[in-house]
């Protein structure tokens, strides 16, 4: 709010110094903003790519007839793109153009790392504060401070790692990881009968949104001609699955792959909550519907457990269904919520409160039941603070799951199993509907958009104010800290 | 296993020794399983209880037409009666017998002093481990050591206060609170037109149901007649009021009644907490429900606050309600599942997770939020493991509801909205029902069964078994330990 010094210092009128002298000003007042508000700024940011986003959907050219698209059309799928939720309440296959297409193509890979790193990374960079660059570093076992008690220090966690570097590594990633996909994807397209172009455009869109976990179809028969297609739900479920696992997972894994260096707790605990949620989440979805006609009963046996890991999967946020939800046991949609709420790992392109906050919380549990003092993990001791984290972030989407259900029910009259459904759904950016969306009257439309919003913003800012708060004096045990939220 | 002592050495042979030896023998066993799984021996009693309560239920004298009632329906309601949940799938006012009904007043007060302190007291007193009894102590300022750092020690706890004090203590006020609340209802219903007798047993039964929270009502009318009573209704809410806030509560408030005694951060943070879920339950309901004409908004304005508030009090876990539950608006039956499963207070005659454990994890969440070391409130800092312990009690109550939920939809068809709600209502021992619990399948009595079960035992023994769990070594402000679960 102070007028920079600059501006009290007489210079001769000169309209070239005064545009340097307005511009350096202003880069100043948003660089101050940064500094002293990271997490806003991040916000800040983020909303205004989906601001960005709105606008261009409803221009005449994004639509397939050359029409605006209504406000809140525009923003839920805005919301829905950037956000990589991918619910929609228009037929996405049909209703844009082919630009349009190309912006959804394009906000899912913002979305993907744009939100993810760059926002964090961006306020970060400013402020010097240990947010989400922190964690990545951390984790990504290029910290050599790592296994040392307490946090890394301010003057320490700059110097470590190049912002820059982990930024293009996360793009090229993405980059590698889709191609290497849209690759294994296009000669089955062929295959299927589409031309060549169309097979690697749309192969390309397939990969890009089973990897960045958003769950956007490119065509308006969807997966359905691939329903019981074991080579198309490997290729889109293994993207799915490796977006979920979080951008430091993959670089830890990667390293590991090339020189079997130590894997680190953070890593230890993604992979293997992530696992034990799918096999858990398969049989409890192969038992539940086995014997539901409309669902997986219907398959020829040797389908059954295929579709069933399948959709286990997606609710780590992938968002395509191969079964119809509406016809599903209520069962299987109360543990696909469970599921649904969990989400994937930390740092990922995957939403809801992360597989290590829940795992934190369970092993909070088994410390407590064993009577010892410490959280421990794979031969660690996992600091206190963490697990107020946890609760912290599982408290904030338990919150927003509820006034968001809540609104559906009262204001747009929603049913209770579809209002919770979708609620979860939105919050946790996973994309899987009961069909419900489709019909949403316009309020409900508002109210899932900012349930997208808030968790997409909430745990990723959350997760970088309070990453860094802790002050622990004691030094006790070799000690790790692990991602959570 | 071991062979007693006492029979290695040869006696004469004499009947009446060889008596004593056995009883000796069977007393030292008993005495020896105790000392070694005390939240088991607690159970068994708890379980032998429930099982005396269905034979009893079973039998012709117990039922108004002298007939045998049949297994899971004897079952059901033992578990209810025991676990002072008030679910029925019998008419309560016209199955059962005279006698019948007697047994279920009898229950509920079994129920009430029974299972809450006499089980875990029991536990304590052979183990001389610090379960329930150290914390009512610790809560209920007769402990000196209350504002020193760490846990209370084996030798210290069992100085502490007078066991058969506390128990008497306990059962005295249950008595004195139940009788003043019997003597306030049974003028309204002389006035009503119930004879002298009748007045008096159905004022007893409300009393007594009320304050028990157990939710049972003694006519085939039910509430009907009182729905816009004031004088009844708070009467009831006070009564389940005081339930539900806790024995621990109860005697500080008495104390600090008389000698003005300083209260603990335990009896604030219930208080507070209980108040304010109050409101917003209140708040909520009257907004949800406020224009549905199927319940508070076919009410003359006047009442409508009324029957907000007093449905808000009812889910601590009273479990009477003065509107169909299955013609409210789902938002407000989301609301209500919320509140219920936070339940009431510590070692109260309510269920749930209970208040503080709600507390405890949004005060952590602020303390992580404001980057404090420590979760405070009221001045004192609450030692790190009260969390560890909030998050176990909440896993496992969530753990609960999903398993019930889900087999409620699965095994009994029963819809998603009901089988949540019913599920929750079980587990928090509420007793507020959708109306599903009357025409529910042999299956879906045996799930609920379970789950009312598991939700009282498994909350007190759990709370039992880590409360002394804590080492601390540290010795920094002084601290204050408040009781969760
Ligand atoms: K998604
Ligand atoms: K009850």
């Amino acid at each position: 709010m102070r007028t920079p010094r600059a501006s009290s210092i007489p210079a001769p009128v000169d309209t070239d110094g005064l545009l340097r002298r307005i511009v350096s000003a202003v880069g100043r007042k948003i660089d101050d903003f940064a500094h002293h508000t990271p997490s806003r700024f991040a916000v800040i940011i983020f909303t205004s790519i989906i601001l960005l986003w709105t606008t261009i959907y409803m221009l005449p050219i994004s639509s397939a007839d050359g029409t605006v698209t209504p406000f809140h059309e525009a923003l839920f799928t805005a919301v829905s793109t950037i956000c990589v939720t991918g619910l929609s309440v228009v037929d996405m296959a049909t209703h844009w153009s082919g630009f349009g297409h190309f912006m959804v193509f394009l906000g899912m890979q913002v979305g993907a790392i744009g939100v993810l790193t760059l926002a964090s990374i961006m306020g970060a960079i400013v402020t010097r504060r240990l947010g989400l660059r922190q964690k990545l570093v951390a984790a990504s076992d290029s910290n050599a401070l790592r296994t040392h008690a307490g946090p890394v220090s301010e003057s320490q966690a700059v110097k470590l790692g190049d912002i820059g570097g982990i930024l293009a590594t996360v793009a090229i990633s993405l980059v590698i990881i889709e191609t290497c996909v849209a690759l294994l994807i296009i000669p089955r397209l062929l295959i299927a009968g589409e031309p060549l172009w169309d097979a690697i455009l749309d192969g390309f869109f397939w990969a890009t949104s089973a990897f960045t976990n958003t769950g956007f179809m490119p065509t308006s028969t969807g997966i359905e001609p691939f329903a019981t297609d074991a080579w198309m739900l490997t290729c889109l479920a293994t993207a799915v699955f490796l977006g979920s696992l979080g951008f430091p997972v993959i670089f830890a894994l990667t390293r590991w792959v090339k020189t079997r260096q130590r894997i680190s707790v953070h890593v230890k605990l993604t992979l293997s909550t992530t696992v034990l949620l799918f096999v858990l989440g398969a049989i409890a979805i192969y038992f539940l519907e086995g014997d539901n006609p409309a669902t997986i009963g219907a398959q020829e046996p040797v389908f059954r457990p295929m579709t069933a890991g399948f959709m286990s999967a997606m609710t780590r946020s992938g968002g395509f269904s191969t079964i119809d939800l509406a016809n599903a046991d209520p069962a299987t949609m109360l543990a696909m919520q469970m599921l649904m709420f969990v989400g994937g790992g930390s740092a990922s392109t995957a939403g809801g409160i992360k597989v290590t906050t829940l795992a934190i919380l369970f092993l909070a549990a088994f410390a407590e039941a064993k009577g010892v003092n410490d959280i421990q993990a794979f031969g660690r001791r996992i600091p206190n603070d963490v697990l107020r984290l946890a609760v912290s972030v599982t408290l904030w989407g338990a919150t927003i799951v509820a006034v968001s259900s809540i609104s559906l029910m009262h204001f747009a009259s929603v049913p209770f199993d579809e209002a919770l459904f979708e609620a979860i759904s939105a919050f946790a950016t996973c994309g899987l509907s009961t069909g419900l969306t489709g019909d949403l009257p316009e309020q409900g439309a508002y109210i899932l958009s900012i349930t997208m919003w808030l968790g997409r913003v909430g745990t990723v800012t959350m997760a970088a104010a309070l990453a860094s708060s802790e002050h622990k004096q004691l030094f006790r045990l070799p000690e790790e800290r692990i991602i959570v939220g």
